[in-house]
């Protein structure tokens, strides 16, 4: 396929217009980017100035994409998956759910769907992250709303037996759904981390504007610290041990305490590799929750390595403080 | 290719160790992991139970991998690459290296490595991921040694143009490295952040063991928090604003003199997409890192979105943590 390439004045356009948003002359060897093979269809690209391409001659396809995932994933949503429909000419409609469950490994949530698991059409598929476990509900129908009902069912049928590990849906996150409560009941929120280190106070402010309610947090993962910042008693240290739900009590109540928050967050658990015991084994985590109206808190036992403990935690604490705020929303009625 | 499957008592045995391992019994469904295709070749799994296999039959090949990128990536390294290349009976050997950046933008990079980047032995290529820029350098050579020699000439040259960007090379991680010199040095650590959020908290103790050297960290999100836990004065808040080198001075020092730890690290910036002004655009993030011998402040622009800048301001905080211990040891000699 030896093809001239021509300077695409569109894109070149799009090119210039990005630079003179950000306040910045063109760099040379971005102008590159406007090239392309002679007769290529142009792939807009959102989420950068790279633009992807479609070639097609001589009875071959070449779709050339940008390489970030950022701008990739939505660019092969939006353009090629269309465009390989309409190639194949698939007959009826595909459609998909992705359930995100924290707190159960891939096996256990198996074998409690293991009976619908065997269908072809919906079909259930499991994708394992660390900390998570996705279910994928894909179905075949010969319009939208076929497939779609079909879909719905089966994920019915999934929630009904495993709701309480669901924390998010397809695209959500869990952190921009506890966002949007957090600012519509006027609630601010505090976190005191010990084995998550931090990371659901990251999670929680990797959406934007999450400063009107994130007040901050504490690591406090020496002993010392959750003593001297938190105020948890050294004896209830000494006696439960650091790893207890009494100490993720007195955390959450702690950092509720301390930054003069409506929520205070407390987490404390064995991430791993070392630490575990046969009573306290690698993956015991206490969450608790301190809410103007009393402190939940509840065990968890996380599958996997220190990364996915760690992820599956954050997860879980994101997903308490959201089933909080649900709940005492319909306890008090519609609210303000 | 119909090829019946049949129970393979090695991988079973493998499976039986793991579970008697981590003390739970063999999950009904896991047993099927022990089947494969007749004939296939088994490839071992060192990060979890699931093998793959090779199978060749007809002229074709087909290679089975696990999903989890933790686990196909080794796999494929240690048994798909040198089954690959043996097929192909590829002359000579083929080496790389790959140099991690930080604070500076992939074009930048770029521009300073135009007249090397047309070679195509040694070959250069750039891949972005949030907060970090990675420049991969692959040669071939006869042998070893020959391409081993052309990579690291040209990664001499590279590192002489863009060393103060750079924060790992191939597999290493700034975090590990941090921590082993803190360790050896008898330091310990604590943070203090503002847009980051417990993230250099949270990849300081993604190492396990970190407790040794991670005294905690305070997320002073809330201008409350810089003044009331960190103790950042209200006039210093107020005259050179949030996000300047004068906070993130008091930060750094702040959360030392609170934990009492050797090393403090502060961080201020602004990680957008909102709060950009003229003088201090998105991507602006002071870093100070507070130390037996004084407190260094540096100011970084990090390009990209609100993700990127976060990642990139960790990065750099390690960095400057890793190079304040690394330059000490130097000036005061071989210590303890």
């Amino acid at each position: 396929m030896e093809l001239p390439l021509v300077l695409n004045t569109t894109v070149l356009s799009w090119i210039e217009e990005y630079f003179t948003k950000i306040g910045r002359a063109v760099p040379e060897n971005i102008i590159r980017q406007a090239y392309f093979p002679a007769g290529a269809a142009i792939l807009p690209n959102p989420a950068g100035t790279a633009p992807g391409c479609i070639i097609e001659k001589e009875g071959k396809t070449v779709v050339v994409l940008p390489g970030p995932p950022r701008e990739l994933v939505p660019m092969f949503e939006k353009h090629v998956v269309p465009f390989l429909s309409k190639k194949v000419g698939r007959e009826g409609v595909l459609k998909f759910r992705v359930l995100k469950l924290t707190g159960i490994a891939e096996y256990a949530a198996q074998e409690r769907l293991q009976d619908l698991d065997s269908q072809e059409n919906p079909r259930i598929g499991y994708i394992v992250k660390p900390g998570e476990v996705h279910i994928r509900v894909t179905a075949q129908g010969r319009d939208d709303s076929e497939a779609e009902q079909l879909v719905e069912e089966m994920v019915a049928k999934i929630e009904a037996r495993l709701g309480e590990y669901i924390f998010a849906c397809d695209d959500e996150e869990i952190e921009a759904k506890v966002g949007a409560l957090l600012a519509a009941r006027g609630y601010d929120i505090a976190t005191a981390e010990s084995c998550t280190a931090g990371l659901v106070a990251a999670r929680l402010t990797e959406v934007p504007g999450s400063s009107e309610y994130f007040a901050g947090g504490v690591v406090a993962y020496a002993n010392a610290v959750k003593e001297k910042v938190l105020g948890v008693s050294a004896a209830v240290l000494r006696e439960r041990g650091a790893v207890s739900r009494a100490v993720a009590v007195a955390m959450a109540e702690g950092i509720k305490r301390l930054l003069g928050a409506a929520i205070g967050v407390g987490i404390t658990g064995i991430a791993g590799p070392g630490g575990g015991t046969p009573q306290k084994p690698v993956g015991l985590v206490y969450i608790a929750v301190a809410t103007p109206g009393g402190t939940e808190v509840r065990e968890f036992h996380f599958p996997g390595r220190r990364f996915a403990v760690r992820q599956g935690a954050v997860n879980a604490a994101l997903k308490m403080v959201h089933d909080f705020i649900v709940r005492e929303k319909k306890q008090s009625g519609p609210g303000p």
